[in-house]
This record gives C-alpha cells, sequence and structure tokens, in this order.
C-alpha cells in the first residue's frame, strides 16, 4: 500500500513506545458499534482508520512491538475487508472485479512474499558457496582457463587436479607464503569491511536474532547493509581460513533479506507481528540452505531461534526453507547435484555394545559445549575490554596465526567441510585421504586427531566472536568429527587386539566390526548439540546432511547424552549466553524461575499518570518533556488513581500535535482522556447527567481538547498480588509492552520486562556471584603482556627494517581515536556484576550508526 | 510419596471443580511471607501445605486442570524444598545423606518416569507387532514346529515359505471361507471386548487425546482397563482384515501407558501440568513405535497433539521415544534388524520435470483428506443416530465384507504394510510381486491399482470409526500408495512411448528414467498429509521410513502442495474435525478467530458470588446444592461487588466439612471470606479499626467461621471491554479455568472456556449451515433400507436352515436393551445444529463406565 516510502525507518529511534495499542483496541471498539451497519459503511470506516494508523506511524516510525495488539489490529482489518467485499460482491463489472483481485493479492501477500524471500536466500547462499569455492582454491592456485574457476570446476572430471589449474608457483614455501598472505588479506578485508560499513555484519548474529524475534527492536541490525557487507565478507572470512562456520552468519542474512525484502509490502509494513512470521521464516531458510537441510533449518527455527511458534509460522517457515532449497538445488552449486558438501552412506550397521562408546561420545560433547562457552566468555569479556579498538587488527592477526598453526596438521589443513566429509568416510569406500584408513597409521593419525581436536577448540573459542562474520556451528562440528575419528581409530584398534572378546562378541568374523567413519559423525553431532544446547534440530540436520538412516538410534542417544550433561552445567546455549552476557531484554522461555514474590515486589509503584480530565495542554507537554516514559496510565484523578485506561508517548505526541494543528487550540486548552459517557464536559447530551456549572464553565469559557480516542482503554492489568512467575508468563505468552497493576479498580503500579529482569538478574547475582576479581587481574596481566609482545615485535620491525616500518606507534594513536564502532559494545556492562543494565529499546543504540538510512 | 494408594479415581467425578488455585495461591503469599523465616521452618510449613493439599485432593479426587496454578504450585513446592535443603546439608551423618537421597530422586523421578513409560510402551509395541504378525499368518495356516511361530519365524531363511509352513487345506475354497471365518471371529471378539470392558478404547483415540491434553477431563479414557483391552483388541482388529490401522491406537495405548505409570509417583499425582508433560512425550512415544520413527513421533506430538509444547516437552518426548524406540529395537520383533516392516533405498535421483506430476500427487492428497474427511463425518453421524446398538454386528459384517471384497484384487488382498512395501519398491531390486514390474502388465495393473485406490477409499470411510481400535495414517498411506504407483506406471508409460520429446530431455537414454515406486511413496506422504492436515512430521517420517535422503525435496514439494489444498477446505484435519463433531470443548490454536466483540457480550452477567462477610453456613450449603457451579466468585458485598477473590467448590466443600467435623460449628455460623486485615471482625486488635458492636455480637454471640485460607485472592480479571479474540488467547496460553470480568474493582461477570466456545458455534452456524434435512432424509432412507435387507436375510437364513437359526428377532429384543456403552455417544448432539451443546467435564460422562475403579 506505501511501498512509496519504504524508507520508513530514517528518523532516529530514541524512544520507542506504543503507537498501535489504542488504536486497535479503538478499532475494536468501533468495529464492536458498527457490528450492525452495512458492508459498505463498514468499510469505510475501516479504510478512514487504516488511514489514521498509517500517519500515526509515519509520525514516529519506530516502534517497539506489541504482538497482542499487533495481531489483533491484523484480525480486525481483515475482519473489516471482509464486511466490505459482502457489499462489494453485489457490484457489477470491473470494480467488483477489481476489488476480488486486491483482495486475493492481499490474502496471497505472505505467500509472495515468503517465496521472494525464499528464492533470494536460495540464491544467495549459492553465490555464496561458488565465491568461497573460489577463494578457498585462489589461495592455492588458479585456473588457466578461466580465472574465475575454482579448482573443482576448471578440472572438471578429473578426480586428481588437471594441468589448466595452476599452483602459484614450484617452490613450496612460497607456495605457503602466499596462502599465508592470502588468508592474512582476506581476514583483513572481511574486518575493515565490517567495520566500516556495517559493524552489526560482525559475529553470528543469532543471539540478536532471537531477540529481535521475541521483540526487542535493535535498529539497522536487519538492514540492506547489513545483508551486502554480510554476504561479502562471508565468503572472505570463511577463506581466510579462521575457524569460524558459515551456518550463524546464514541465518543472518536470511533474517536479513525478509526483513529487507517484507518491508515493499504493506502488509509487513503496517504490522510487526506479521514481520515476526516471516523472519522466523528466514531462519529457517537460513539453517536450511546453510546445510542442506530443510527440515533441520523449520526445527532450528523452532527450537531455538523463536520464542513463539505457531503452527502457521512453521508452515510459512516450511515453505520458505522448501523454495530456498529447491533454488538452490537448481543453481546446483557443487555441480553435484547434492545440497551439501558431502553425504555419506552407511552400509553397516551398529552394535548394541557400542552405546558405551556413543555415551562417551556424547559426554565429550557435553563437555565440550560447557568448556568453549566459558572460556569463549572469558575471553570475549577480553576483548570488550581491551581489543575493542584493534578489531582489525585482531582478525587478520588471528587468521595469520591460524594459517601458521594449522598448516602441519593434515587435519586442520584443508577446509573444515572437507575435513568432516574426510572423517565421516566409511572406509570401504576405496577412497583414502592420506592413509587415515591403514591399519599400519592408526597411532599416528590417533595422535593427529588428538592435536587437531584440542586446537581446534582453542581456536574456535578465541575465534568466535572477533569482527568477521562468524559461526560456530562447523568449526564445533569439526573439532566434534575429530574427536569421534580418533575415538572411532581406538575403539577399532581395541577390537583388533581382543577380537575374541566377549565384549565384541556381536561382531561377525572376518568382517570389519567397528565403522570409525560413524564415530567421527556422531561425535559432530554431539559437540554441535553441545555448544548449541538443540537436540531435534541437531539430529534432523545429521540425518539430512549424511542420510545416515540407520544410525538415527546412535545419533539420538549421543544427543541426549549431550543434552544431559549440558543441563548440569545449566544456562543455556552459546546463543542464550550471549544474550544474557549482552544484557539483552530476552525472557528465556527455557528458563524457569521460581521467585515467591508477588508483582508488587518488582513494580514501578511511583508511575506519572494522567488524570482523565482536568490538565491543561500545556501542562501534559511539560510532562512529557520532564521524563521519558514510553506512555502513561490514565486516571480518573489524581487522587484516587481509579484506572481508566493507558496512552502511549506517541500517540499523545500525535494526538497533541494533530489537535493543534488542526483546531488551533491554545496551551490553556483542557484535555479530557475519558469516553464521552463518562465525562459528559465537553457536549451535554440528553443521557449525560446534570451537566455542573463548572462543567459549562470549562466546555464555553475555555478550549478543550478530547483525547479520549487515543487511549488504550483495556490495557492489560493484574492484581498486585498475583505471583511474578505468572506476570512473566504473560509477557512471554501474551507478548504485551506493559502490564498495569490494578488493585480494586485503582492504579497501583507498572511493570515492565525490563522490571522483571532486574530482579532476576539481582536475584541470580545473589545466588551466584561470577564476578571474579581474580580473573580480571590475569585478564589484565595478559593484556600487559600482549603489550609488550606487540611493543618488543614492533622494536624488531623497525630495527630489522632500518627504520622504515614503524608498527606500534602508529597503531597506539590511531587506537586512541577510534570509536568502538559496533554499537553493541557501547552499552555492554561487564559479565554478570550486579545490578547491571539490561536495554530495553530505549537507549541510543543507534548513535552515528543510522544504516537504513544511507539507503 | 503417596503411592500406597494408586487407586485415586475411585470417586465418581462428579462435578470437577478446582481444588488447587487457591491453596497454591495461598502458598504463594505465605512463601512471600515465610521468605525470611529459616530455611527448617520453611519446610515444615511447606510439608503441611503439601498434606492439605494431597488432602483436598483425596477429599474430591476429579479435577480439572488449571495449567498456571498447577505449574506455580509445583515451582513453589521445589523453592520450598531448596530452602529445606539450605538447612539440611547443616545436618551431619545419615540424615543428610538420606534426604539428599530423596532429593536425587525428587529431581530425577521426571527421568525414571518417562524411562519406564518409554521402556513399557516399546515393550508393548514389540508384543503387539508379533501377536499381529501371528493373527494375521494364522489366518491361512499353521507352523507344525510350534503352532505360536508366524510363516516367517517358522520358515526363518526361506524366502518362499517352507513344509513346515502348512496351510489350513488344500483346496482353495476351502482356504478362503476359513480366512473368512478367521477375519469375522477376530472382528467380532475384537469388538465384543471392546464393548464390555472399555468403550473407549474403540477408535484412534487422537481427537480424545487432544483434549484431555489441552486439559479437558474425560475419566476413565486413559485407564488401566482401556490400556490392557486396546491392547488386546488392536492386534485383532488389524488381523481382521479391516481397513484400520494401528498408529492411532498406538498412540492411545501409550498414551495410557504413561497415565497408569506415572500415577505411582507422588509428583504426577499432585500435579496435572506435570503429568500432561508425560502425555505428550507418550504420544510422540506411540507414533515412534508405531512407525520406527522417533523424531517424526517428536514432531507429530509437537505438531498435532499438543496445544502448549515448551521444549523442556520436547525433550521429554525425545528422551520418551529414544526409549521406546530403543527398546523396540532390542526386540527385534521382525527378526530383521529393522524398525519397520518395510524400508527402501531409491539409488535413483529424480529429474525436475517430474515436479509436475508431484504437484499433481500432491493435489490428491488434498483432495482425498477433504473427501474422506467429508464423507466419514456423514458415515459417523449416521452411525451415531442408527448403528449405536448394533456395534459388534456392524464391525463383524464391515469385516467379513471386507473379506469378501478385496481377496479378488491382489493389492487389497495383502496386509497394508505389506502392499505399500511392495509399491514402494524400485524395479530394479530383482524381487517382483506379482509381475508389478513388467512392462507388460502396465495397463492391468494401473487398472487394479485405481480400482485399489477407490475401494480403499470408500472401506476407509466407513471403517475409521467402528467400534474397534481404529487408526487412519496407514489405511491413508495405503490409498496414497497405490494411486501414486498409479500414476508413476502412466507417467513410466508415457515416457516410454515418446523417449524423445523435449519433456523427457533430463533422463538418460537406456536408463531407466521414472521410478514409480517413488511416485508411491510420494502418494503415501500426500495422503497422509492430506488427512491429518500435518506437514513437517509427515516428512520426517516418511524419512525415517524410507531413508529416502534424495527425496526430501520432492516429498516436502507434495506434502506442501497437498497442505495448500486442503487449506482450501480448512477446519483441519480429522482428529480436528472429529473434536468439533463431538463438541469437546477445544479451543483450537490452529484457527484465527475475528468475532470484533469485547468479552462483556459473551460472559454470564448473571455470577452466583458469595459475599465475604455475613452469609450463615446454612446459606452457603443451600447456595451449592441450588446449583452445580464449579467455583465461585467472592465479592465484598451483594451491593457494591467489589471482586475480593475466588472459591472452588470443591475447597469450600473441603473447608465448610473440615470446619464442621474439628470445630463442631453450627449452621448457623457466620462465613467469612477475606482476610483478617480487611475484615477484622473475628479477632479485634490494636491494628484493627473500631469494632461496632454488631461484629462483636458477631464475634462473640454467635461462632464465625473464616474461609479466607481457602479463596483464591488473585483470580485472573479482565476489562469487560477486552475484546473476545484477546481473552481465547488467555485461554489459550495461560490455561486457567476460568476468568472473571472485573470493572473498576466490581465484578461484572465471568466467562470460561464454554462460554467462548458457544459463541464461536454460533456465528459460525450464521456464517454456514451445515443442517441438510435432504441429508437426514437420504440417511433415514438408507437405514430403512439396510433394515429391509436385515429381515430379508433373517428370513432366508430361517427358511433355509428350516427355523434352527433366527437371526432378526433375537438382534431386534437385544439391541432395544443394550445401552449405548461408549459413553462418547450418550452426549453427542447431532451434528452442527446451532446452539449445540459443548461438554466442559461437568457432565455425567461416566454414567456406568467407571473403568478405573474396577482396579
Amino acid at each position: 500500500m506505501t511501498s512509496r516510502s519504504p524508507n520508513v525507518s530514517a528518523q532516529p529511534p530514541r524512544r520507542p513506545s506504543l503507537p498501535e495499542r489504542a488504536i486497535s483496541r479503538r478499532l475494536s471498539a468501533l468495529s464492536t458499534t458498527t457490528a450492525v451497519t452495512t458492508g459498505a459503511q463498514a468499510g469505510t470506516t475501516q479504510h478512514d482508520l487504516t488511514e489514521e494508523i498509517e500517519e500515526i506511524k509515519r509520525y514516529e516510525d519506530f516502534t517497539t512491538i506489541d504482538w497482542v495488539q499487533d495481531a489483533a489490529q491484523e484480525q480486525l482489518r481483515r475482519r473489516a475487508r471482509r464486511k466490505q467485499n459482502a457489499g462489494v460482491y453485489e457490484l457489477r463489472g470491473s470494480l467488483g472485479w477489481r476489488r476480488r483481485l486486491e483482495d486475493t493479492y492481499d490474502a496471497g501477500q505472505a505467500w509472495i512474499v515468503v517465496t521472494l524471500v525464499g528464492a533470494a536466500i536460495g540464491l544467495n547462499a549459492g553465490f555464496l558457496n561458488i565465491i568461497t569455492e573460489w577463494l578457498s582454491d585462489i589461495k592455492l592456485g588458479y585456473c588457466t582457463t578461466a580465472f574465475y574457476l575454482n579448482e573443482n570446476f576448471c578440472c572438471w572430471g578429473d578426480e586428481k587436479g588437471c594441468p589448466e589449474w595452476h599452483r602459484w608457483s614450484s617452490f613450496w614455501l612460497l607456495n605457503y607464503l602466499l596462502y599465508l598472505l592470502f588468508s592474512t588479506v582476506f581476514a583483513l578485508a572481511s574486518a575493515t569491511l565490517v567495520k566500516s560499513f556495517a559493524p552489526y555484519a560482525a559475529g553470528s548474529g543469532i543471539s540478536e536474532i532471537k531477540c529481535i524475534i521475541a521483540g526487542f527492536v535493535m535498529k539497522g541490525f536487519l538492514g540492506f547493509w547489513t545483508l551486502l557487507i554480510k554476504s561479502i565478507c562471508l565468503p572472505l572470512a570463511i577463506a581466510s581460513g579462521l575457524s569460524v562456520g558459515k551456518e550463524g552468519p546464514s541465518v543472518h542474512y536470511a533474517v536479513c533479506t525478509g526483513n529487507v525484502i517484507s518491508r515493499f509490502f504493506g502488509k509487513y509494513k503496517r504490522n510487526k507481528a506479521k514481520t515476526r512470521e516471516i523472519l522466523s521464516a528466514c531462519a529457517a531458510a537460513g539453517v536450511a540452505v546453510a546445510f542442506g537441510s530443510p527440515i533441520g533449518g523449520v526445527l532450528f527455527s523452532l527450537e531455538e531461534m523463536s520464542s513463539y511458534f505457531p503452527l502457521k509460522t512453521m508452515w510459512r517457515s516450511y515453505f520458505c526453507a522448501l523454495v530456498a532449497t529447491a533454488v538452490l538445488a537448481a543453481m546446483n552449486p557443487f555441480w553435484t547435484g547434492q545440497l551439501v558438501m558431502f553425504e555419506v552412506r552407511y552400509d553397516r550397521s551398529w552394535h548394541f555394545f557400542e552405546i558405551i562408546f556413543f555415551i562417551f561420545i556424547g559426554i565429550f560433547g557435553g563437555l565440550y559445549g560447557a568448556f568453549v562457552m566459558k572460556w569463549n566468555l572469558r575471553a570475549q569479556t577480553f576483548r570488550k575490554k581491551y581489543l575493542t579498538k584493534y578489531a582489525i587488527l585482531e582478525a587478520t592477526l588471528l587468521a595469520a596465526g591460524t594459517a601458521v598453526l594449522c598448516f602441519p596438521n593434515m587435519f586442520l589443513r584443508i577446509d573444515m567441510t572437507e575435513s568432516m566429509e574426510i572423517l565421516f568416510l566409511e572406509c570401504e569406500a576405496g577412497r583414502d585421504y592420506d592413509g587415515l584408513c591403514e591399519a599400519k597409521n592408526r597411532w599416528r593419525m590417533a595422535l593427529s586427531l588428538a592435536f587437531a581436536t584440542i586446537m581446534r577448540t582453542i581456536l574456535v573459542i578465541i575465534s568466535y566472536g572477533c569482527k568477521v562474520p562468524a559461526g560456530i556451528f562447523v568449526p564445533s562440528m569439526a573439532v566434534g568429527a575429530s574427536f569421534g575419528r580418533m575415538v572411532g581409530i581406538l575403539v577399532q584398534a581395541l577390537h583388533e587386539a581382543f577380537p575374541h572378546a566377549k565384549f565384541f562378541a556381536a561382531c561377525q568374523p572376518d568382517v570389519a566390526c567397528i565403522t570409525p567413519g560413524t564415530y567421527a559423525f556422531l561425535g559432530a553431532a554431539a559437540a554441535l548439540s553441545g555448544i548449541m544446547h538443540i537436540t531435534v534440530s541437531v539430529v534432523v540436520i545429521m540425518f539430512e546432511l549424511t542420510g545416515a538412516l540407520t544410525y538415527i538410534l546412535p545419533t539420538m542417544i549421543v544427543v541426549g547424552v549431550t543434552k544431559a550433561v549440558s543441563e548440569r552445567f545449566g544456562r543455556g546455549g552459546i546463543a542464550d549466553r550471549m544474550i544474557w552476557f549482552n544484557g539483552f531484554p530476552f525472557l528465556d522461555n527455557k528458563e524457569e524461575h521460581t521467585f515467591g514474590v508477588p508483582v508488587s515486589q518488582v513494580m514501578t509503584s511511583e508511575v506519572t499518570s494522567l488524570p482523565s480530565s482536568g490538565l491543561t495542554l500545556r501542562a501534559v507537554e511539560q510532562l512529557m518533556a520532564q521524563n521519558k516514559y514510553q506512555g502513561f496510565p490514565v486516571v480518573e484523578d489524581g487522587s484516587s488513581k481509579i484506572l481508566i485506561g493507558y496512552i502511549g508517548r506517541t500517540e499523545l505526541r500525535y494526538a497533541i500535535d494533530r489537535s493543534k494543528k488542526e483546531s488551533f487550540v491554545s496551551s490553556n486548552a483542557r484535555c479530557f482522556f475519558t469516553q464521552p459517557p463518562a465525562s459528559a464536559a465537553q457536549t451535554p447530551s440528553v443521557r449525560a447527567p446534570p451537566v455542573t456549572f463548572d462543567a459549562i464553565e470549562d466546555a464555553s469559557g475555555q478550549q478543550s481538547v478530547d483525547f479520549s480516542r487515543f487511549i488504550d482503554p483495556v490495557p492489560l492489568a493484574v492484581h498486585p498480588r498475583l505471583p511474578l512467575e505468572t506476570v512473566m508468563e504473560l509477557f512471554k505468552k501474551m507478548g504485551p509492552r506493559v502490564i498495569l497493576v490494578e488493585y480494586r479498580g485503582r492504579l497501583a503500579g507498572l511493570v515492565t520486562v525490563k522490571d522483571c529482569l532486574k530482579y532476576q538478574f539481582k536475584v541470580e547475582a545473589q545466588e551466584t556471584s561470577t564476578h571474579d576479581p581474580a580473573l580480571e587481574i590475569r585478564q589484565e596481566k595478559l593484556w600487559s603482556l600482549m603489550n609488550h609482545a606487540a611493543d618488543w615485535l614492533a622494536d624488531k620491525v623497525l630495527s630489522i627494517s632500518g627504520g622504515r616500518i614503524k608498527l606500534g606507534g602508529g597503531r597506539a594513536s590511531i587506537s586512541l581515536e577510534s570509536r568502538a564502532e559496533d554499537p553493541r559494545d557501547q552499552f555492554t556492562p561487564i559479565l554478570a556484576s550486579p545490578g547491571r543494565d539490561i536495554l530495553d529499546g530505549t537507549e541510543d543504540v543507534d548513535q552515528g550508526v543510522e544504516l537504513q538510512s544511507r539507503r
């Protein structure tokens, strides 16, 4: 409808508030009264109302989302439309037809959007795959036929390379140095682009998207620039060889795509609750294209991303993932007809005695997750405290370091996906990688895998969170796969050492009994489940990755054990931990809280409320200027505090400005917030009670403004003694922005999600204090050590180069000036300090980074 | 804790009400006040409270479930326990250890229960599989080595039968008659057992379980007798050759198992909300063992069974399904190492041009679902109206008729699972069933399959709903498979007729291009999705059934198309339609309603409320005797109607009886419902306002009873102008039993789920009237036709047998006496008549069928 102005978010979103609530409530009231009117009339009313909603939205383009009211509004719009049509279908000729067409378009908009978004995600994923492959290969050499072909495409059909594919040089050291150089340059480019154009494109983005889907607004995070930069920098980051994956970023760019495209459609511009459906669907499509696992994507969106996942959203996600995967399959980026880079088939089945090893792998998964999360959070704390200013340098050095460290190990040297493919293989297939399957290499391989496991774990810990697009799925799976393969090799050795032991009785003689490849497969599942704390999605993803139907029970056992172990360490997967770490206002529906306090202990009891009549316009404006509350409860009068309704800040602002503009009311005009039947001051009618002299004077001697149309007469209100848990349930399940506390009709207080979270953090801080001064000292020491090392290096470079290359000074001077560009860093308090702040969308989070307005 | 008395449900559940609400609220209040007391004290208080809850529960053993309060109560119990422990861990020696052990047991109870339940379900499923196989084979012959072996086990290793397996006779007609006889006897036995011992064991049970999981209580439905009879009758029903499946009943017996086992554990006896988690998990396990598809089961439970599915429940379901499947796998009932009866591997991939045929199959699925639902509902109406009294006869005749009709067709003759296995096969495998793969038989096969499709569809329509355990999953899949295979064969013929057409350009020459087996596979998925209106679960189930990883995209496309077509016909799958048909009080969360009315239009405004003081005990008892309301709002006094709280009927009953028993109060005693601070009439304290003479007289001259401890001081209350949609959302998401309507502190009305549903039905009836008098006349005609046929047959038999066999008279005389045994039939109104009744658990649904008390 209003696709002419897609740039809805140009204005700085300083104070998000509640513009739609009252409108929709009023819509409800109106539709009740007009329920008996004819269709055409209802249609007109509806039209006016829609325009007014648009008007208010444009007025202050930024709103925090109230799901309940958004949904109710959409329903009413549809209902009015249906009524309207009841009249229209009587009409003859072209008008009726056009209406019907419009109607079909309106109903089908969702499917159009989902199809477009899915196709865009699939296309993007296909291109990213091709570019990533090419960038990874260009580090080693180039195609003489056409420089833009990767090795596979250049030598299509040949398994072992071809003359057209040219290595950079025949001297291995030069090749290695070029490899190192490319890696470093890629990381540098990626980090620089991110820092300069879209700081939000750094990291995985899953935590933030979780919060956004739950209703928090983080402006620019899903904007066009983020999409563009993330799509460009992701292949660079992966090709740089950093231990980062593409799955988290896939979800991010998919959700960006959904956000950008859906804004061109009226339905989604109007309604944030609808947009949320699309975002959930996009998250599903993101995982679907990253793993080639459409159903796994839907389940991931359900299990991890969405706090509220009705069946309709599931169906949309299903469709979006299907379209995206189909487009990707049609593009066929690997020219193999496969959606994923590896597909394994296991011909052999498993034996019941192996369950003991599966359990062991499961335990590893849980421990891996807990370990990585603990240390990664510490690394993040360190990064936030000391490294924010050196984001580009950090990423570049990490890439260089990774390249140097990983080269000696055969499993770390190659791409993570490739290494998983190798590790998953059954040995019979005839394909062998560097003697992995040969019995004589067994101990060497086991050691090499152990080293790879440890090394990769450390790299994951320090790499995840650096300022390039970086996911943690694939690196974790790679760690798990190398560990699993190691276990598999050891079990195989055990079996061959004691082939006639009772334990191995189930093995048939002269047939390979243990398949180490399946252990690698299970290890990958365990590590993925351990880091993300997801279960069903992991099983389905692994299943769709490999088609290992026979192994569904072992996979479930391993993931189950991992989940059980993970739960001992509690507090959710890495995404939830990052939410908690960053202080995003997110009510986790995985956690169950038992506070045992009534809501009255948590609510704000000093509420600035508006009396329903008596205030002058000037006083109202002063009140608004004095504070930044997002809305005001309206009470009968200041002393009785009988609750009448609630008015959002935006609507009040709009109402005041409009009345000033349209009717030229003076600042002395009295404001009325009640409905005419209750306060008959303005227009005495026959039904009204006898009018007092004062009221007549009010109405005649002075101007008055009627704001009653703008209040929400039925805000969600609860009893002060209602348990806090129930109130939190209300927030989680119903999704209001604010809940009023009312005692016998009187306003007693007001509670927001932030109030609940504050209390929760207070309780948690009392129970477990993770604030560790020793840790801070150690981090301080590490930082000074790093500084010394840097200075020493700079000195050395300076002296070796004879004063021509100067590293340290420049760095220091730049670093002091450069601001922390990632807006997420600015407001982040130190980890778990008691009384820490929680964002609620009112902060100036976008100071200086108004990305969307650049479009 | 109280596992000594597992027979909790012996008492007739006439008036379900709300016994726990106020208790838990009080718990909340208490825990707030005791928050500063020491751990030991809190523990004692907690102990007393727990005992009191038990007491009330025992008092009237039947409660309708209030999820919110149940959950809150459990949380508080845990909190109190934790506090208690804070003190206990100081204790030395054995006492402390025992406490800790108890504690671990308490925490681990859920896992113990889920493991036990899962194992029991797996075992049961294994035995059922074995028995079903044996019963199916005994129709054809017997094993001479041991009569209890089926053909497969008798001739283990031989593909083509063996001499040990003996056919009943060498004369085919005798064999056929024996086959017919066995089928009829099995059906007769199944129907008789169901009718005599557990009427609830009839049908699939999925609709009812949906309602139970959503909070409706249907006593005996999940009892031990239902479990036993369903487990016995299911193999009989399937072996009888009726077009019924075992999947729906599997869910039912699984959920029964969960209910029966969990009742032995204190945690689940106390808390219905917890039990719901177990029931959801059991539903998952039921599907998991029926299909050998653990993840599919979890998703089915999520998508179809549960209106509320938090992640914790998903995790429990996962575990339960895993255990059940693992036990089943360990039992290995088919001796093939496979979980399912068929597992297919497709070596060939699909081509993009085939999508057009896939879409065609998808459309078929949608149409099939809509068609079967429409006609099955009509058949059910007919059955309810005329056949209720002849349930056994009906099932027996159906089995005989099915056996007669299906014998001539090669696809209908064999077991449905077996026929699917054959239809799914790729033709290359070397295995061929009766020339299905041969090109020369093509047209004969296509015709045969078309006949099978039509025949099976008709049989499904008339068989589903007859009074034996009967699912609709597998029959639907069988229909879809035969249709799909037919399409596949036709496409293959088309390709072979025009091998060089542009359309088939993607086909490689000299290689089989079309795999009809995959069409059968997709057809099965389409039909299953069409009848149940589920998407993701179907894809995963099909996937786990066959491991056809390559076909995930086609499956998704087919199911997507089916879903889209199904949505045109609306109103959910067959389970939802049966709920609607039976008038169960179920707020469907798939449907979105737009009523545009405030809750005040729907609420009961004539509420019988109790004044907080002044009523004599006798008056209260009279009030309770006069009506059957499940609870009463408590107001300050009759005129002001200031809302103070809510008291459930059960609690009031308990409170009155207890006060009579303990303190021997007279019937003239005054009842007080307010908290002491508000009404200081009983114990004048220094803080109380000046006591009036009346109050002193009240307190001294007369006895008074304080019921304030039993009221729920913070019932969920809303504004009268809140839109109905929001109230329905509250019911769906928060799950209270009743919502009060309060205007400025005053009670304005009361609304229940039933009120909402009544309004919804009224609106629906106005919009679409499905009440069709012509249909009724036609049904009447059919019935008289059937009567005539029966009379004619009876006459014939009488005359042929020379008066020795008398059919009609006996039937008529029995039929007049025999009551409708299935309690679901008694209260079911005629389909969709306006103003139809909705059950709300207060009905005497169990009149005469107190199954659990027999245990």
